[in-house]
């Protein structure tokens, strides 16, 4: 039977839903899959475009045996566990976040999620009615923007310095928008090693940034997906943590602990925002996995976030930045470059006119380095000559060599 | 600082979007809470109430050994999957689903999710309009109800009887609703060990549902959540594997091999249903885990399916099931129950008149076993009287003990 022929009388277009339509693809996938095809092709690519801690500073030989003990002692391992997540993990992140981002926060207020990104997607689904609008850094973290775009918000951007979001335009924005008769939803924001710009808002900002959402009586989402991968800047706490009000609802993860992998990160939110988290969580995903809640349990217990994430894998992450600075300092001294205290992102800026998704493109075919044009984290038409550079996951090695690749292509086409 | 009472002012209501209204809580965590509640005062209670797999027959040691190579070997098993997942699971998901369920599927075509729960809330999102009616059996799984209804879906429902959707009467139900102007947007069926009526609906009936389906230009969800679960019935096979059209989408899962736990299931679509879906995932939840992701696969390589499951837990399942029904045979010889040849339900029906809901109460009050209440499954106003009973997690003592209980007081009530 052929079904492929058969297949291809049904239309399944005329199926789908109106909302399918906010559906958009991710520009990264074509760079991803252009890169797939030139290693498919035997070619040797360095790559700077990764979204993830690296797998060798995790402690993968202890997670392996955390896992194999779970799954053997622990029935519940391999069972549902409440759509909230397991009691014991929602306490320990309770104390975990008091002892390490000076945040007070109920165990009770604490929904476990597929992840940040499941936390960011079901906050939307609570929150976003459609033609509502977002106000996000711009740039900002292109999978949130689309996840909220599929939801039907449109987003608006404020633009970012090297002290984070530019607070003293957003006040212009909120107005402006108030005036065209649009409504806010709320502001989200990664004040921490923002992505894909990795900078850090500084304490001013975040106060000024919490007034005025007292002010104009809006929520912020703050995503703290980096919070665990801070370098410098020790006296600067979360949003949440200064947040007097309750106008801060939190999307965390274990992410860059633990690994991207693990799809386990948190909510953290009040009142009847919580309710409906809660009450849509079941029938969404029903819980998240099992044996993930269970092993980041036993990692913070046993005290192992210290021992080897802060004591250990954070000085890699911290090495690696050092590189990278240094040999974006050495090759290209002119240059426009943000220079991350936290996270795992740096951006390049290309001379003005400079097109950054050509620039990737070339770079990738004729020197085998992939790095991810900045444009399309951007919400408006800026950005073109941007390029997000990550230092979490390629080789110590890998990254002198890929920006000495990168510089060599930059002076090419730019000039010293 | 008090929090709490800072917090009280915020008004979250007025922030939650219109579809917020559509999401409702399940009637059985009202139940749940009140078992934990009774568990806590030290109540010793026998469950029939689980959706669970029994984490006994679950080779937990031997996915314990798996679970510790894949970290320490894999790399990968900590990192970001392909939206998709990983490519070689999909092709022995391929392989698996021709040996064992007479599927022909390409692995481009399947789309790993978070379990099967995941898949069917994915697929609502690109299917369902708010208005659009949505056909299931009646009764049918109440978190996918509660997940469609979250998107603006109404529900019809189509009784169901010892052979599964009482298909004669689907015809009806679709002219009575195009009659009204409604817009039918998919039929959802668990045709293979339905949740919670225990039925498999019968070959040729499912040959029938198909062929309206084709009548009527109507997609069918196939949940194919309990197909290796089957006791009996060899020559039964899913409706995608009847389909020439290429009208039906699979939602399936490992959660009732590998257990809920992993948070692994699959979608199988087609045409612009897979691209938008495809589309829309990693914005959602990036990927399903990535060392349940590897954990699967090894299981599947080594030829565990058969090993641990086909040739071991599920003559386990087996036993469980005739335990159930010997106990209620005995016990309760003119009650009318189902016999599930696969699945882990059976529904019990108490007398015409009896509320389901309030013996239930009593049941784990006075005899210390939590039952689920079949009520909050069904999409209309029938179904008082049924009680969903499990029978693939309670133990092989527990489920005759269970069952004597029940008859007691349901004899006390209704007379013998």
């Amino acid at each position: 039977m052929d079904i492929n022929l058969l297949v291809i009388g049904m239309d399944y277009a005329k199926y789908l839903a109106g909302r399918a339509n906010w559906i958009k693809g991710s520009a990264l996938a074509e760079v991803m899959k252009k890169a797939s095809e030139l290693q498919k092709k035997g070619m040797k690519l360095v790559s700077l475009a990764a979204g993830d801690p690296d797998p060798d500073l995790i402690p993968r030989k202890v997670l392996g045996e955390i896992a194999r003990e779970v799954l053997q002692n622990q029935p519940k391992s391999v069972m549902y566990t409440p759509a909230n997540g397991i009691p014991e993990l929602r306490e320990e992140i309770s104390v975990f976040l008091k002892k390490y981002d000076n945040l007070e926060v109920s165990p009770e207020n604490i929904v476990l999620t597929i992840g940040g990104t499941g936390a960011l997607d079901l906050l939307g689904r609570v929150l976003i009615d459609p033609g509502d609008v977002i106000i996000t850094e711009n740039p900002s973290y292109i999978n949130t923007l689309l996840a909220f775009e599929q939801l039907g918000a449109k987003i608006e951007g404020v633009i970012v310095d090297n002290e984070g979001m530019r607070v003293d335009l957003l006040e212009e924005k909120i107005k402006e928008l108030k005036a065209k008769g649009q409504k806010i939803k709320f502001i989200y924001t990664i004040p921490t090693g923002q992505n894909p710009m990795g900078v850090t808002m500084s304490m001013d900002r975040r106060k000024a940034l919490l007034e005025l959402a007292s002010k104009y009586d809006l929520l912020i989402i703050e995503d703290t997906a980096y919070n665990a991968m801070r370098y410098e800047g020790g006296d600067i706490v979360p949003l949440k943590a200064l947040d007097n009000e309750g106008r801060v609802i939190v999307a965390g993860t274990f992410s860059k602990v633990l690994g991207t992998g693990f799809r386990v990160g948190w909510i953290i939110a009040e009142g009847d925002i919580l309710k409906k988290v809660l009450m849509q969580k079941q029938p969404i995903d029903f819980c998240a996995p099992a044996l993930s809640q269970y092993i980041a349990l036993e990692y913070l217990r046993r005290g192992y976030f210290e021992k080897y994430h802060l004591n250990s894998a954070l000085l890699g992450y911290k090495e690696k930045r050092d590189l990278m600075l240094k040999a974006l300092e050495e090759n290209l001294p002119d240059a426009k470059f943000t220079k991350p205290i936290a996270g795992m992102f740096v951006m390049l800026f290309l001379p003005e006119e400079a097109d950054g998704i050509a620039f990737a493109s070339e770079l990738m075919e004729k020197e085998g380095v992939v790095v991810v044009p900045g444009k399309p984290f951007y919400t408006d038409e800026s950005g073109k000559n941007a390029i997000r550079l990550n230092f979490s996951r390629p080789s110590k090695e890998d990254i002198p060599v890929g920006i000495e690749k990168l510089a060599k292509l930059y002076k090419e086409k730019f000039g010293e």
